[in-house]
């Protein structure tokens, strides 16, 4: 049997990152290549190879300056089934309280002798400043609204694995646009895939000034359901809102809520996505949420693959020079 | 030398668990069982044998609602000693504050690959929810007021070992018992095995309902004094009241509290025991507490290897179907 | 190539000590070799040899009552390096919150199967009491204000370092020496390896007593500025004050600041330490904080090899007795 290391091989040359900041930087060739190795280390833990060592005794550190104990965790156990080491450092508990800067923080972590730091921070271009800073490894797990690149990869691996290809599909991001950093990682990603990107939601979370990054908008989601492929329903970030963009809850989910009658309109095959934590009766309802198209567990089990391919083509070994 | 690992040999088919969720639902057999893995263990663990991996490169989540370093570590190392992973979920960071349901929270979890949850709730019943939902193993470190499995396991493996049976004893179980998960295990898992069990304490803490369970029960600890092999003295768990159930601690600690002046009331071979946290004065005076009657400290060694005999009887390798 | 384990040998039988409690206490051979250790792990780290598994099975705790991820982190990656396993014990969700006591907190861990709990506790001594109370090993990761003796190590390394011997030396302590453990094991591990020592900060926070410690003590840092040959600027701690010890942050920086000015006015190889976290503009400006002079982040480093030295030297195999 092949071993998934031995399926793996050396990092290809394709492959001259030691950063991952944002998918806005990637090429669509980069992108098919961690889906490719992500499917390796999925198709090996689901056969119940649960340690494959190929970045050993490296150390990756998560410092975490919002609370997120899935991301958190979904990179820990990647780094851990890759054979590396993990360490958090959170804000709250961390020196940053003592008045110590940004990059002192980072670049004391760094000198412990770190590999890779895993980064998320409310301010857009934090981990763009690190990878300036440091000379260990970067990963963006989440600056503000800017992006969260893993998060769409794994969001768009979803789509490719269910759907078998992701140039030519018209795929709907719904909800929260405005403060989404999900809605951008999956915009940059699935147009470099070539597919066609609609966001839609309120037009308080919904500015016509999207159109400006490539993709058509719609404050209607009836509207759109008979022509979208995927459906991504992001969450309604209650805790990024200072203002009350919509009149309530309830009627957020009456034009919004992915539900059963809404799904009689679209196309049979749908493919319906959500980054969770979901709000069960906001963006979906519980049938549809459980139901045969949504691949909200999917998308989980994904996110540990492409995190796994991630580190790896980061940390991992290149073939010798010739 | 016999490694540990080869003296557990195959997990016997005895053993048809996936799931540790209450004392109640198991046999004497599979109690006994447990305790002669523990043993295994403990012993090897003695010997300085620190790494048993028998279940190496599985994941074990610990998914605490309630606040519990000490449960939770001892079951960390229980895993890690096995050679498995472990990743902490606690509530107050994950994402049930973001409106994300108890059952998805524990999906989500499950979709990373994860292999059994150790959890603890406030609510009765919850490990059960968990247990019906998920794929993977569930052991259930204390659900409210209803059942703390390893702890009664871990109470009455030291009875066994300091006592040489359970059988036949009259184990008497003193305080809060109104408010103890860890009472109602102990009577389910003594009583499995033959041992006689008074449930002792203020009216307020101690119902004549309790003999439907098949119990005696007293309001005067000096009455049964004389008549016990045992004494497990509960911790009067303040954090749980919300009325006052006796007029003041020093009222309380006059009454219930073991002291040297009851311990010469005694059998002069008494067994104390105290799930700690003690509450030194409280429950117990220090010279009793650290005395040669009080096992309080082996208590915490049985709970790590009650702990890695469970998580090795839900998790490794059985024999091979002939 | 020889290995570190190859390099390190058996623990060496100058070291007898079960616990690491301060500075004070050690023999200048011993703070030698604990150096001499740390460079081997050093070089083996910046060789890129991950792991030194030479304390492998081993468990130790951090048991922090003070919050401090970038010490606990430190120590956690130093002990894992030798393969050792680690586990966090907080103040803050321990059982200490309900009534438990000091020594049964620690007790109960240890009963758990431990083999060393690195403590930091903001009462003086408290290290000592566990010694004194546990079978295990202990390292003191700071007691209040009493000492720090890893740090301490670090600081003092670094020194050797940089400047090739630490006898004869001129090193001053600059800043908050009242509520500094830091400076008290500096103190203790420069005069016993035969530096001389000033300590220099305002009146407030410096009292001619420190003289009774065999050092000298100065009020204006430009007096001492020509004849030094260290600068160890510590932090002012503004968490530990309960008095204002100067009128105000700049007053303090206008006086103690490590500038471009100042450094004009020292000798031309200076060496300029600070124990982290920095408050830049307060007692070091960034353009000498990110100089030539400064080995902030060495220090770091250095951190993390001498944990691993005294955690090998604790835990360590022996040579065989003959």
């Amino acid at each position: 049997m092949v071993t998934a290391a031995e399926e793996l091989g050396p990092v290809p040359d394709l492959w001259k990152r030691r950063h991952l900041l944002a998918l806005e930087d990637l090429s669509a060739e980069e992108i098919s290549l961690i889906f490719d190795k992500a499917e390796v280390f999925k198709r090996a833990m689901a056969a119940g190879q649960r340690k494959i060592p190929v970045v050993t005794g490296k150390t990756c550190v998560n410092l975490f300056f919002e609370n997120s104990t899935r991301t958190r965790n979904s990179f820990s156990l990647a780094a851990r089934r890759l054979g590396a080491d993990t360490v958090d450092f959170s804000a709250s508990t961390s020196s940053l309280s003592k008045g110590e800067t940004f990059i002192d923080t980072a670049k004391n972590i760094e000198a412990m002798g770190i590999d890779l730091v895993v980064v998320r921070h409310h301010t857009p271009g934090a981990p763009q400043l690190l990878a300036q800073n440091l000379n260990c490894g970067v990963i963006n797990a989440g600056d503000g609204p800017h992006e969260h690149p893993t998060q769409g990869l794994l969001d768009i691996l979803t789509i490719r694995q269910r759907c078998g290809r992701v140039a030519g599909l018209t795929v709907a991001l719904v909800g929260d646009i405005a403060h989404s950093r999900t809605a951008r990682s999956n915009i940059w990603g699935l147009k470099k895939l070539g597919a066609h990107v609609i966001v839609c939601g309120p037009s308080t979370l919904v500015s016509p000034r999207w159109a400006e990054l490539g993709v058509e908008y719609s404050y209607s989601l009836d509207d759109i359901l008979p022509r979208v492929d995927v459906l991504n329903l992001l969450r309604i970030q209650f805790e990024r809102q200072t203002t009350r963009p919509f009149p309530s809850v309830r009627e957020y989910a009456h034009l919004y809520a992915m539900d059963r009658q809404r799904l009689a309109k679209t196309k049979p095959d749908i493919l319906i996505l959500a980054p969770g934590p979901i709000n069960r009766g906001v963006e979906v309802t519980p049938d549809v949420a459980d139901g045969p198209h949504s691949a909200i567990l999917e998308q989980v089990t994904n996110g540990v693959a492409v995190r796994m391919a991630v580190l790896w083509l980061i940390l991992g070994e290149r073939a010798p020079v010739k």
